[in-house]
This record gives C-alpha cells, sequence and structure tokens, in this order.
C-alpha cells in the first residue's frame, strides 16, 4: 500500500504576464509536479484571461491525482482587487477590470471554498507562516522587481484594509509630488528596475535590462553604482516610512532586481537609518527572502490552510 | 437610597506641556468632577513630571467618592513609548526619558492593572469606541495642532507596532528628504500650527498664532489663504500614503489646527484625491472628529474598559 494522497491546497497567483497554480500541503510544500503555468498580458482579451485562470487551476488539480482532497482554493491576484464583490483589476491586465474570480473558478473544485487576496497580502502570508516574518508580530513583506507590492503583518494578522489593497507600497511618495507627473515620484517609479534602468540610461550607461545593471554594478561602473544606490535610497524611506507609520519589527524583501548587487539588502538598511527620524523606526530589520520566489503561491494556499 | 457610585476607569493623559485625569464610566462618559490638571513641560525635573502624573491621577480618584471602584488605570502618553518595558521618552519631556509608568502610579488604586499606549493608539482607540471610526474597520485618527499625531485601527483593533509607536504620522516625510535638514520634510514641520505661521511669516504676513492666522484667513489674506493650503496639502498627501498603504475606510481628524479655515477638511479631502493614485485610496473618507478634545482621556479608559 503506498501512502493515501494528502488533503491539500489548490493556490492560484495571477500577474500581468502569467498566472501560476499548484497544489500545496499544510505543512507548506509546493507540489512541484502539479506547477502549472499559463499566460495573460495586456494584449490579452477578458475570456482569455479568465480561461487561463480557469486552465492553470485545472491543471495543478488534474495533477494531484484522483485521491487527493482539495481543501479550498486560494487566489493571490496583482492589484488592485475589490474582496467585498470577490473581484480582481489588475493594473496590467485592463481587459480583466472586475472579473468574479469565484465565477471563473466555479465547479473546479465543488464544495471547496475560494479566498482571495492580493498578491502582496498573499507575499506576507507567506513570509509570515514559513519566512522571515515567522513569529513577527508587525512585520512588511516587499517584492522589488518589474514593479514593487507588498503586504503588512499588524497584531499577528494580515492587513487587507477595507477592500483588500492594503500594502501597496510602490504606489507612496518617496519624493515631492510633481503636479505634471504624479507618478514619477512614487517609490515604484523610481526603484523598480525598468525605473533604475531607464535613469542610468539617462546619465550615459548604455545598458538594457537589470542583468546587464547588475553585471555593470559587479564590474565597477559608476553609473551603475549610483543607479543601485538611488533605488536602494528610494527603498529605504519607504520602508522609514512604513516603520514609522506601524512601527515594524521585520522587513522581508523579495523580487529578482534584489539581486542587481550583492550589498542590495544592506543599502535598503542603511537608507532606513538615516530616513527615519526616530530610534524605534531605526531599530527595524531588513532581510531578504529566503522563499526562493514560492511566496505568492505559499500565501495563497495560506488563505486556505491558515484561516 | 442613592445609587452607588459606578465602576470606572482612572484615565490619565501625558502631554508636553501638561498631564490631565479622570474617571470614565463604562460607557465612556468622562466624569466631569474628577477632572485634574498639572504642568509637565520641556523645563521641568523627571521627579517634578512624575509628582504631576502621579497628582493629577490621585486627584481625580479622589474626586471619585469612597464608593467608586477602580477597575484600572488607562495612560496614554506623549511619544515614544516604550510597551515591553512600558516607559515613556517624550521628545518635549527629555528629563521623563524611560520613566515607568507602573513605578509612578505604583499603589495609588490597589490591585487595579495599570495599561499604557501612545497618545495616538489612545485617540484611535476613542474615534473607534465613541466617534468617527465606530464600526470601522479600518481607519486612522490624527490630531493637527501644535504637532501632527495619530493612531490606526486595522483588522478592528489598535495597531500598536513593535514597541507601542505606531501612529506617528507626523514624522513621515510628505517632501522630498533634505540631508541638511532632515526633520523639515516632514509633516509635523510643514503642516502643524508652529511650521505653518512661520511659513506665512516668511511670506511677509506679521501675525504670531495660529488664531492670528485663523482670524487672518476668515478676513481674506492671500497669505493665510495660501499657508492653510499648504497646511491642508501636506496632510492630505500623508493621508494618500497611509490609505495607499492599509486601504482605510475613514480618517477622523482632531485637533485645535484644524479650526484655522472652516473648510479645512475639505481641503484635505480634496488633497487626499489629487494625492493618491488608486481609485480605492481615493474613497477614504475624511471628516472631522466629534469627540471635543475627549479623545485622549477616553482612549486611555478604553485601554481598561475594552480590552
Amino acid at each position: 500500500m503506498t501512502d493515501p494522497a494528502p488533503d491539500v491546497a489548490l493556490a492560484v497567483d495571477i500577474g500581468g504576464t502569467k498566472v501560476d497554480a499548484a497544489l500545496v500541503t499544510p505543512e507548506g510544500s509546493v507540489l512541484r509536479e502539479t506547477v502549472a503555468r499559463r499566460p495573460t498580458g495586456r494584449a490579452s482579451t477578458r475570456e482569455a484571461i479568465a480561461t487561463s485562470i480557469r486552465a492553470a487551476a485545472a491543471a495543478a488539480r488534474a495533477a494531484g491525482g484522483p485521491g487527493s482532497r482539495v481543501l479550498g482554493i486560494g487566489v493571490g491576484s496583482a492589484g488592485p482587487v475589490n474582496l467585498p464583490a470577490g473581484s480582481i483589476s489588475p493594473i496590467n491586465l485592463p481587459t480583466a477590470a472586475d472579473l468574479v474570480i469565484t465565477e471563473v473558478l466555479a465547479g473546479l473544485a465543488p464544495d471547496a471554498p475560494v479566498a482571495l487576496a492580493l498578491d502582496g497580502t498573499c507575499i506576507a502570508l507567506a513570509e509570515h507562516w514559513l519566512g522571515e516574518l515567522a513569529g513577527c508580530s508587525d512585520g512588511l513583506a516587499m517584492v522589488v522587481s518589474t514593479g514593487v507590492g507588498g503586504g503588512f503583518i499588524a497584531n499577528g494578522r494580515p492587513v487587507t484594509g477595507t477592500s483588500g489593497n492594503a500594502g501597496h507600497i510602490g504606489q507612496i511618495r518617496v519624493r515631492t509630488r510633481d503636479a505634471d507627473d504624479p507618478v514619477a515620484s512614487t517609490l515604484e517609479a523610481i526603484a523598480a528596475g525598468p525605473g533604475t534602468v531607464a535613469w542610468a540610461r539617462s546619465q550615459g550607461w548604455d545598458g538594457q535590462t537589470g542583468e546587464d545593471l547588475a553585471a555593470a554594478y559587479r564590474s565597477g561602473s559608476a553609473i551603475a553604482e549610483r543607479a543601485v544606490a538611488r533605488s536602494a535610497a528610494a527603498v529605504g524611506e519607504a520602508i522609514a516610512t512604513a516603520t514609522t507609520l506601524y512601527d515594524l519589527q521585520t522587513v522581508a524583501i523579495a523580487g529578482g532586481f534584489v539581486n542587481v548587487a550583492d550589498d542590495y539588502i544592506d543599502r535598503v538598511h542603511a537608507a532606513v537609518q538615516q530616513a527615519a527620524l526616530h530610534p524605534y523606526a531605526r531599530r527595524v530589520r531588513v532581510t531578504r527572502s529566503a522563499l526562493a520566489g514560492d511566496g505568492p503561491l505559499l500565501g495563497a494556499a495560506a488563505l486556505i490552510l491558515r484561516q
């Protein structure tokens, strides 16, 4: 006799370019043989996006075999979301505005509840369950990549806010607002990969990508060094704001752009020290996520397994 | 026969210039005949501050008569505080750094617990109990006066953070940080009464106080109008940051400087609309506190009566 297939959560992560799905065990293992990916994207129709979401979830479900029981479907999505309505309106998927997730996934796992959250909330849940926010009553999980997002833990619980959108740290301002270009002063515009690469190019650097910038940094390019410093300073200033407001113990940062420099996290931490006025805010621990990219799926699963 | 004296909380509010104390009923009435005030202040010795705190609390306690039972002592304090240590270190009371509140109040009401919180947390608790945040799961209570402070409600509970200092919204930046003057870019420096009056004077206005500025505004002074607009814009930008991060339903604003202009709250609300990028953040309700200055004492009492 073999062991029976375990009870699992079906986790779904809806992003601007693709949707991932997988089965996750109550111990927090992503079952690798169940991982499924389908495309989304700004050019996709509403129907194509809904079909991709459902197809990825169905493929992950089927890969678990007939014996596995799905306890529920946890869905994390790029924002904004509307939790009271159960719908998503990702900025990068304009055709999917107000897409109702329970309708997209109806019948996929009969009698299994469907729980929705912002992707930022999911990474906070994942870090709180299995990562750098474990045991932390008040913390922030961030992603610095092609965008900047995040999610908060307060009083040991995820903060969703009124409509589910708490955690959009990329959209706060770290520079004086420019009425002619209100986006330019936001953390995401300044510190994410695309904005940092664009700034470096404006200074005369001729690379194209974040990987190019990382290579230039390693080889001692002065412009790359200034570009990395500029990004890390802005992330540190945003964290100083967040921890001044919420008195955080730990901030865990994930996302590919963190790898632009070996000392990126150290630079962020130093920037927090400089920017925060109160000693309590300067005490925050800043660390790299150790979840190796599994945060969004683990957090979506946590919506089912950890409530 | 008369009714027996009610069970009450002994509420204490420690500020930079004075300490207030009063008995508060479980229904949220501040018993006026018990209100006591003693001086604090930057020039006071540590012993004088401790004596004032204890004397105000003792006077309020005594005014309740022998029949009233004190269920506990709730203390709100200007920040920072250190909740794990039970101590306060108000910026404006430097001699009182690390003053342990349970030691100051020892023996005053035997067997009654002592609970400490930041004054900003207390105003959030008061608004959530009896004010504009009643029934609100996610909100912010602010004071705009000679300083700017606040406290958050998330998931229907007060947010204290790691050391009790969550809510210090006056110390976040709403302008690009100036390395030579790191305080100048903060909300408090720009928007509170003293900074606004100083800015108006720098523009050629010759008044001295917030009351003078209010009178000038009413009489149509162009400089006063610009000064009020500048303060309200900064408050609105800080609220846009807070509600982008925490997806707030309601922000309630108390404090004397709100009265500088009849349309101050409307201006703040308009500034939030302009500054917030996401529709969810622009939906926040901004309103004037209706607690008539009782917020700090009611919130301190809530630490005992509402836990």
